[in-house]
């Protein structure tokens, strides 16, 4: 077997990365000790990157893009945004590096995320659990069969395929939405120009787009204004992708019935944000792919996909 | 066809009775003007029921009893108490009465809350809800992924068997308890007392069970403190199945992680009960069956079965 040289940055807890020594053991593994990129800080250059032939973590792009040795770079997030430029995708291709992400390890947490938003609109429970009072008929009243509503789903992809699934018994009328419809899809999927007639009719209009320039603020005046007052707005992607400006509005008004964000424009969301106040918005604090095992599931995630690279087979979670 | 006199006193809003109507202006049809029993009220026999050939909606169990002409028995409810004696039984068989509920109407919403519930408490939503904090990390890792998690459902019937429908795609260990097996259920199913073994090592312990003399009380101090620290109950059965107070003990000393309670033993749930403050019970005030169209779906529901009536074909929800 070749040994290779690993470099990381991820900031796992012990027992994770207790996971990821031995399951490196034959290799040649570096803990980074710079502080890699977070939503507060951007993050330090790293020069032992340059030495590794497999990157696990978060490397800072321009750096991959200046240490040709590097041959697979592995991503501990299922969000790629700062390495999804022409640039570090021609650089990356041009030389042969596999880039990979972690969707398989958040795809799940994600799915039932949703689904739990969904159930939980269904069924008025938080509308239930900030009273103690005892409002039966009211409640009673705003809770829903789910057999038959329409459901919008932007950025069809693993974790929308999930979603298909937990939500098959329920008997929804599902559809997908994503830039370019390949044909393989497990619900029925169309484009996003195709979509913006259907946004006026649909019951649960579903967030799962990535941050990219493309998606900034998709989810505009235009768009949002088309939703029926009836209509829920659930966001487990980026929160740049909504105006929220806009969807607060709407809250407020009642032109849209409730919105389940799990992201927002600034997180955390401001305390003195009117989302918080508002009895039609439900914010959970960017948990969507959380679970208790989430970091072992991450080590063991790389450590699967370095037996695929050591063998020479086929990577999973591709996305360079 | 038969022309039938047909007595309810089924309190519906004006649209759903408006189906009723409709739906039986072959026959004719009394509606009672005398208050029927609910949770606060005794009801009054109606003489009118008398000389009815099918009662529709909560009629005086011994009024029944005493009413030789009524040959068939719809109750609008799905609990089925007061008709559950061993007297009522004997005299409806005699004399070929048949009963019926409505199970098929509030088993879909039942199924779906409990899903809810099962959701909620994975994902920590009403965690996140009852703050206004950004606790991220905390959260992701009380978050919990279903698959492989054992559920016992103590109730097997219509609301179980569609439970672990919409449970399927999360591939969950679910076990049902019910007092016979029949070797009919869709998930492995145990009698009440090879169950009790199975407590200590179930992480979902859900209540299902009907009000009878034989499930009053059955989650006492032995059953709840068989629960592992990590076990989450649900209750949508009845309240008086469930020693209360023990429970409130059990979630104040943290011997078990959380409760989600859609009924309890006085409704509504006295204001100053403690379980109202406890942050591990999560309440809905008994709404578990109710939907939107609850009314009209009850309504077309005894309307299909009058037409099984009148055609002499086997009546749906028989349970005398």
């Amino acid at each position: 077997m070749n040994t290779f040289t690993i470099w990381t940055n991820a900031t796992f807890p012990p027992a994770a990365m207790e996971v990821v020594k031995q399951g490196t053991a034959p290799h040649n593994l570096i803990q980074s000790t710079k502080p890699a990129a977070n939503i507060l800080n951007a993050g330090e250059a790293d020069p032992a990157l340059s030495q590794a032939d497999i990157a696990f973590g978060q490397p800072d792009p321009q750096q991959v893009i200046d240490s040709p040795k590097i041959k697979w770079v592995h991503l501990t997030t299922a969000g790629y945004t700062r390495y999804d430029t022409p640039e570090f995708r021609s650089a990356m291709k041009a030389r042969n590096t596999a880039v990979t992400n972690s969707s398989s390890v958040f795809s799940e947490p994600c799915a039932q995320h949703l689904l739990a938003m969904i159930m939980a609109q269904a069924r008025q429970l938080p509308q239930a659990y900030r009273t103690h009072d005892w409002p039966t008929d009211a409640l009673r009243s705003q809770s829903q069969l789910l057999e038959g509503q329409s459901a919008l789903i932007y950025g069809y992809g693993s974790i929308a395929k999930r979603l298909a699934e937990l939500l098959a018994p329920l008997k929804m009328n599902l559809t997908g939405v994503r830039r370019t419809v390949r044909g393989d899809e497990t619900i029925p999927t169309v484009t996003l120009s195709a979509a913006e007639s259907l946004l006026r009719t649909a019951d649960h209009v579903i967030d799962i787009l990535p941050a990219s320039e493309e998606t900034k603020l998709f989810f505009n005046a235009d768009r949002l204004t088309r939703l029926k007052r009836s209509a829920v707005f659930y966001n487990i992607g980026r929160g740049w992708t909504v105006n929220q400006t806009i969807l607060q509005t709407m809250l407020e008004t009642h032109q849209i019935a409730a919105a389940y964000l799990d992201v927002t424009l600034l997180e955390p969301l401001p305390t003195d944000s009117v989302l918080w106040r508002l009895h039609n918005c439900f914010i959970t604090p960017h948990t969507a792919g959380g679970h208790a095992t989430e970091f072992v599931r991450s080590a063991r995630h790389f450590l699967d996909n370095l037996n695929r690279y050591t063998a020479g087979q086929q990577l999973t979670d591709r996305i360079i």
